[in-house]
């Protein structure tokens, strides 16, 4: 977490611990807070203060979001366990992906029918990064929408991003990505853990996941989390206010990482889209190495590299993004996912070149000894 | 929140803020210091670990405890809303209580029926500090569970307890309680906002609200709020140690304001169970008074009581536990209801009576010139 938002919300835990609905001046005050709080996100995101459900994580932003449609659900072979499961609880279909992970337009117009309700597309990957064109999905529903009246067919069709990925080096303004609700996650952009939100367009009806005292417009029950929302917009306005730079200087990082591991590995995989892939993530392969073994061996360096996604990688199960670009298993199974933030340098990241590059050598080597 | 509480979060929030489920030994670490978290807890409920789900708080431990039952539900009346609307969505009856705001066994014996599965009764209320007879009812819901087996009623029936407003005075052993299932809510502990657990007896088995990463046993998805959990941790170590002296401190300075307040004004109406009540729970009335005006004079000079409940205070709506117990309106619209905790002291709880005297006698005043 950034020291800055650590700072802000440490009050809310000390003199500022008050329950916002309580009636005395010290806790209006914190029910003021927490409702600026959201105004700033509100308007850096471009929608309403009131359109906002503060919840507890992305996961449970994205059950919100889906739970609210009764009929047909479409989302991406490689959104987040969160959207598949909760999709899974519906009649759904699950979209193929290009080799570089992005969704077809010509395929999800194909996978629309008369009932199909809610799309959720995730912005941007998070195992290999790969940005999905969704301006261009919103505009094509657009087009169906209108379809739909023209045929007197009223059901709504929606559409939900999941844009945990892209916050601090995309840009997340709801109408410019044309979504109806966008999901984000507090701590992919160096807020705290377990604070997410929905931002759903006045016209959706989201039904409630928890039964309660009706905070949040009714939509989701419990004490307000006033340390944890003051934290959420510390993070986002301090990501926001360097977006520009900071996606330079990340994507500087992973270029010179690139460059140095595609000399010394010719063969290696690069995954994610060549163009559109966030800044700060480097997905690549080495075919028939086993990942897990550099990845313990780089750790014992200091250099912090992942296999899969967190929750498939603790599970010993194989990346079902990594499957749906059609990567064989010997391939996947030598991945590594690079990810570059705040504490990444040009120093650091030449150290963690070097590292990578003679742990992979000497992975291969003991393999052919 | 406890100082020492806050001190045990911090390390969290920076360097060990790792995913818990990531692969590196850093992460490791934050795993292993989850679950000592986790056994700490247990341990000190009387619980396993693995029966424990962490959550954001008492009001989704309870959804998730009253949305495992399928059948019939039935709440007490003076319930929290999260209970008694949680029972809403399920065939449910709601149970009245005794003037001190009491469950009556024999009415609750009379309430259950053969398809009943679930009860849900708080250990102490939130408004005027009533506790129930828990482990009675324990031994009724023992008896009748014999009963039904003679009778070759396979049906479960399982008692759940919220006991949010029991910790740091009350036993919470969950074999002492005689429950199945257990609500508990750091902030009301001293801890953290947005951090409850459910435990729930390993033979239960839970559906989960929200779909997932699978975390916490695959019932409730979503990366582990790992400083949340630490803070819970902490929090329930700290009241738990001091629990008995804690509770005597609490008792003496609510009587020395009962004595004042009760010679000052022998009219007026003490609610909850005389011996049955939270020793840090005061609750009185004083009829056709308007308590709102009452309260904000008090806050003027740093005295901060509540009237109803933080949630019902805030929408002008009467408290449905008053109402409960049989109170009219014109003494409901009279009550304050006065907490001790941490911070109080013998001697700001003697300025407090003598505030709480003075205003009262003015805003009687005010009303017959």
């Amino acid at each position: 977490m950034d020291e800055r938002v650590i700072t802000a919300m440490l009050p809310y835990f000390q003199v500022a611990f008050f329950n916002p609905s309580s009636p005395y001046a010290p806790a209006v005050a914190v029910r003021r807070a927490y409702e600026a709080a959201k105004e700033s996100i509100a308007r850096q995101i471009g929608g309403k203060a009131d359109e906002l459900v503060m919840t507890a994580g992305a996961t449970e932003s994205v059950n919100l979001a889906i739970h609210q449609a009764a009929g047909h659900v479409i989302v991406a072979a490689t959104e987040h366990h969160s959207v598949l499961r909760a999709a899974q609880t519906k009649d759904h279909t699950i979209l193929d992906v290009d080799e570089h992970g992005r969704v077809s337009l010509d395929h999800l117009r194909r996978a629309i029918r008369p009932d199909t309700e809610l799309i959720s597309i995730a912005l941007a990957n998070n195992e290999i990064g790969t940005i999905q064109p969704l301006r261009d999905i919103a505009a094509m529903i657009k087009e169906i929408r209108i379809e739909r009246r023209a045929q007197g067919n009223s059901t709504r069709l929606l559409l939900h991003s999941d844009a945990s990925q892209g916050v601090g080096q995309l840009d997340i303004h709801v109408a410019r990505l044309g979504v109806d609700l966008l999901t984000l996650n507090a701590a992919k952009m160096y807020g705290p853990k377990q604070v997410g939100l929905l931002w759903a367009s006045s016209q959706v009806v989201l039904r409630p996941l928890l039964a309660g005292g009706g905070q949040e417009h009714g939509v989701r029950s419990g004490t307000e989390n006033v340390a944890g929302v003051i934290g959420f917009e510390r993070a986002l306005t301090l990501v926001s206010d360097r977006r520009e730079s900071e996606v330079q200087r990340l994507e500087t990082l992973k270029e010179a990482m690139r460059k140095e591991l595609t000399a010394a590995f010719p063969d290696a995989v690069l995954s994610g889209h060549p163009k559109h892939q966030l800044a700060g993530h480097l997905h690549i392969s080495f075919a028939h190495l086993d990942a897990e073994r550099v990845l313990f061996a780089l750790e014992s360096r200091g250099v912090l590299v992942a296999t899969g996604s967190a929750c498939a990688a603790n599970k010993g199960t194989r990346s079902h993004v990594l499957e749906a670009i059609g990567m064989s298993p010997e391939v996947a199974d030598g991945s590594l996912r690079i990810t570059f933030g705040h504490l990444s340098s040009s120093e650091n990241t030449a150290l963690a070149s070097r590292a990578i590059i003679e742990e992979v050598k000497r992975e291969y080597e003991r393999m052919h000894r």
